[in-house]
């Protein structure tokens, strides 16, 4: 194996929790060293962080422009290779695109963009650039997620019918039914959050599952929201139906207003052989189930699992497998597509999964509006 | 406890599952005497299975009109007090009909009739009869499902955002992918099983559940069915949108296609305080959660339960409800509405349930038909 | 199938737990007709019940020994042909001996009797008698049990290497901690009660569960028991180590202060192939796991089970089978018995079962008493 | 927070299962920078997988001894502070030792020494140094075992009755089998592993879990072994009674040779008013039982937890732990205890456990040998 990466991140200091999770995600196949950062716009807190997690000063920059001006002036031998941008959302698409112009392969946290139109700019962006671009959907990091892809892609669920993907928390509770809090919050206000809370933040995970593991796609959707007060009317909660070509059809829930779920997704794909059933918050038992014979359960680690599933996983069975080690496997993707190593296809998601996924999102928006309406899915 | 209730039985002989449900269930809290039958249209295996299972052969009759005749002939205190209809679909009706008319409580399989015409037209019969009618949503007269409906009346849940049902089975596949099989069948030909098949067989019972738990009415749905095949037009697979009044809306996914599901009825329902998950496969372990607190598992036959849940629980906890048990309970309570004894509201499911039921059914095909629009429910 | 069994019933009037059980289990697969029984030594009481429950008042009797005198003046085609005891423990005994010597069947409730000594008493009356003795271990009764069973006979998991089973409860707690309810309750009073408390009551059916599925014999056991107070020093709480022949070993674990288990009934067999789990609270889920295969989730009523664990099972798979089930199965094994039809071996537990409970009850005892030595199990 | 901690790190090179646990807990926190190493005793293997992971080569070292010697050379603000032994286990006992009489703080792998002498020993070694010593019992680490340490702590089970540990595994059974497999590898060979396979390795771990989680201290202990083949004596499967005072017993379950069984530690404890379950294959699942209340599941990251567990969980409730951040909170533990910052009590294990380990080991060969007497626990 080669040297670490050289990797730069933009955000994530302090107690960022999406700070810490992509640090040891980058650390846990000891494939990447942080080489540069802005992590906070305030250069002094931006200093101390780096003092405390031990990044040299000489590579922590003011702010993100003079970052990329700094680092196009070192030789290529010792420049950043890959940024991580964990910056607020609206900063995504302007840092993203500014990163990849400039030659640099891009992490970029979710969403991708604001709108279905920033991300076709990026999308053409990336194109001309011909570098790496990997989009954090974490849970497809889950080595039996890459197992039940794996399975369908050969054929163990033949084809299939029906597709029923959820994503349901409870977090919003407090903020939504404290009407202050509802109408000062930014999730809440369409203006800073672009035009989804529910759909934008969750659902649009529980969809890229769904094309991730089926490899098939979602053609159309129908959408209703629920907002629960007359005075906010983003969506805290819906529900949508989805159509994914010659009778496949399926359902994706989401829910921020599901009290007591923590952070429910889940998918059942239903095929015409065989089936799966995959919880997040038990991410090593994937149940296969059948018609004609006992239910089975695949676990990590195991030999009866496909090369890319155990690729994911580094100590024996029985070893939870947690969030870290989920996104540790994105890292480990986006690192053998820098190095330009061969790899299994569905390594890390891609620009392809932004673009569908603000698809998906402003497809619900449109639905909901126009009366419960069906609408495309491009990309 | 006076003596045991005189029940006559329609339908339900041999190997009848369901004769044998409502037989074990009839015995189970030792307050029903099978005191007549018409078994069999075959009056021969009528009386061969009469002895079987001991029923006395002077109250066995050659078939259903000459059943209501001769019983009407006996004094009251010999007349059978309640039939159970377990009869072909298509006879529910007619047969239900004629003995409101003549007096007789009923105990009616499920679906009440074929039609919400039909429906309609014995709820008014029955009005005027005054008589019990119990119609055997079997699934309600769990201990746990009782508590959720007992918790939620009393509040614990709070307002309810939103509810999701699902019943979810596969038996149908090795009928629906064979081209001879799916197009012979009468469970999938609309002239025989009615105009739906899977909202009609189990979706019913989910949104029953839904309308029991929350004591909430579901106002008007929005539908998507799915057929697998073109040249059979019957839904085998569908998810219903729903709406509850002021800001409660929900799901209820219903399939016959989703390979290796059983009998997979299951049901959340998220309130602003705390919210519930029951699924039937695993009757006796009432999830409730909260944002707050530890989730709680309720159990059946502890002290913490309300009266009602208690009441349907004869062993103490740990011993494992089951079909027959739930079963049990529903026969428990239409003892005690013909004995006139006071009860508990829920006991049985009533002719409200049935013409409701019937809307619902009737309301999915018609939402799906005419494009996925919104239809009421009615009764 | 032949007229029903004429079943006599000595206890279990009133609200008893155990007289519903039987008289459930008894009615489910339309077996049984209960002709005559002494509910109660109060003969008023005893008529009462009768009433209620419709059995004819003219074999009721005013006590035990009355019952057996006037059914054997009836001709042996109206004559009881099976009794149930469902008596306090020392009456088991005595009862059972009776009945046996005048040629007829019996189900006797848990214990056998109060003492090995007697035990082998019984077992020598029941030889000279010849007719059917069962013994209510109602957990063999459940389809996935009997599954179990077979599988193993018919070497699915190879030679087995060690047994683990519990039984834990923590319903003595509200008496043990209370200086006079536990010097007074009958439970533990040797005197009353027997010699030991929570293995006489629950541990000796783990012990049961153990030989049962595995087909093997426990040869010796060191129990350590543990009793809380000094003050009363009957078990409510022990290990019992166990060798079961050829490097076979376990472990039996009983508890009835285990705070918060309800009926903790539970099984794992590891076998040089595979293993088993079983908990009797899920009583339809049997793991079968391996060391290179994903784990199978086995549930009754599917056509991968064996013939024995399907002939329990009355309904498709996914309707939840209770304790109900599991006793009716006993009943029914010992209805084809009392007919002479053929049938599955482990059909209901044998007087064997018995004698052999009571050696473990006595050796538990002993070798705790002893200083935790190891004792031979008889019978 | 100051500056990382230096790291030294011994053994682990590779494809190193341990060596990659290590790392990644290192790094979860940012709390250490690893400095030195003698990953591999081959010195090019060593410089090799150094430069892999960007260690930088000038204290890459060709051996320990000459690691140390060099190390302590250097100023103390340069030199390595704490080293991880991740040798083979006999040399944990000379390394640890030398370590700590030379001023460096001390992380290491499970077993701590091979005898209980060597133990006293270096713990005698510990008590002059006065540096920090950990020993890796990483599932201490865990945020719901430590949730269970505290709640104990604070008296949420009232007086203990009963501990129940397992630690099943079925990893041996391709070795045991395999008569040439089984009398050549060094884990069932006396001379190389020690005096315990099953015990050593793995009970140990379930010992060390029964005395974190409870604060009580196994007194004495009796053991029963079983080897499934004459030609092969190490034990590969035991059960151990155990006594912890005052009317508090309880057994220590461990299998290799347990099919299917993966990681399977278990801890069930049970209180006079409350009890508490966890399995460490769903370690975010933490079930406490009462008799008087429904069940309730303590997950991590929520408010209701202590203290000291919400300070081992980095991301919100619902994002699972696994076994990486268990190990990291061990190695946060030893951070603050280096930097002197005051931190709870357990916060990683120390000396004593690993000679009360040692102990429980020595003595559970002990009994089992001599006839299945009761020992004592020392340390």
């Amino acid at each position: 194996m080669p040297k670490k990466i050289r990797l730069g991140i933009v955000g994530g200091g302090g107690d960022s929790l999406i700070g810490v999770l992509h640090r040891v995600a980058s650390h846990i196949n000891d494939n990447y060293q942080i080489t540069g950062a802005v992590f906070n716009p305030d250069f002094e807190k931006n200093k101390e962080f780096a003092e405390e997690i031990d990044v040299p000063l000489d590579r922590i920059y003011t702010d993100f422009d003079t970052m990329v001006a700094e680092e196009l002036k070192l030789p290529e031998s010792e420049r950043i290779q890959v940024f991580s941008i964990l910056t607020p959302n609206f900063l995504h698409f302007p840092m993203a695109k500014k990163l990849l112009e400039n030659g640099f392969h891009v992490i970029c946290e979710k969403p991708m963009t604001t709108s279905l139109e920033e991300a076709k700019i990026l999308a053409e962006t990336h194109k001309k650039a011909g570098t790496i671009f990997a989009l954090t959907h974490t849970y497809t990091g889950y080595p039996m997620v890459r197992q039940m892809r794996e399975m369908i892609k050969a054929g163990a669920l033949g084809k299939i019918h029906k597709v029923d993907a959820r994503y349901y928390q409870g977090w919003i509770n407090p903020i939504i039914h404290d009407k202050e809090k509802r109408n000062s919050v930014w999730r809440l206000d369409p203006e800073k959050a672009g035009i989804s809370s529910c759909m934008g933040d969750i659902g649009v995970h529980a969809f890229n599952m769904v094309e991730y593991t089926t490899g098939l796609e979602v053609e159309s959707l129908l959408c209703d929201f629920n907002y629960l007060y007359e005075d906010n009317k983003m969506d805290v909660d819906g529900t949508v139906l989805i159509r994914m070509g010659d009778h496949v059809k399926g359902v994706i829930r989401g829910s921020q207003v599901a009290t007591g779920e923590e952070n429910g997704l889940a998918i059942a794909i239903y095929g015409e052989k065989a089936s799966f059933r995959w919880e997040q918050e038990k991410p090593n038992f994937l149940y296969m189930m059948s018609d004609t014979e006992p239910t089975k359960i695949y676990k990590p680690g195991h030999a009866y699992n496909s090369e890319f599933s155990l690729d994911g996983t580094k100590l024996p069975a029985g070893h939870p497998e947690g969030i870290f080690d989920s996104m540790a496997n994105i890292y480990l993707g986006v690192a053998r597509a820098i190095r330009g190593e061969s790899q299994n296809d569905g390594a890390y998601p891609t620009m392809r999964d932004g673009v569908r996924g603000m698809s998906f999102i402003e497809g619900t928006v449109a639905s909901h509006k126009n009366g419960n309406v069906w609408v495309k899915v491009e990309g």
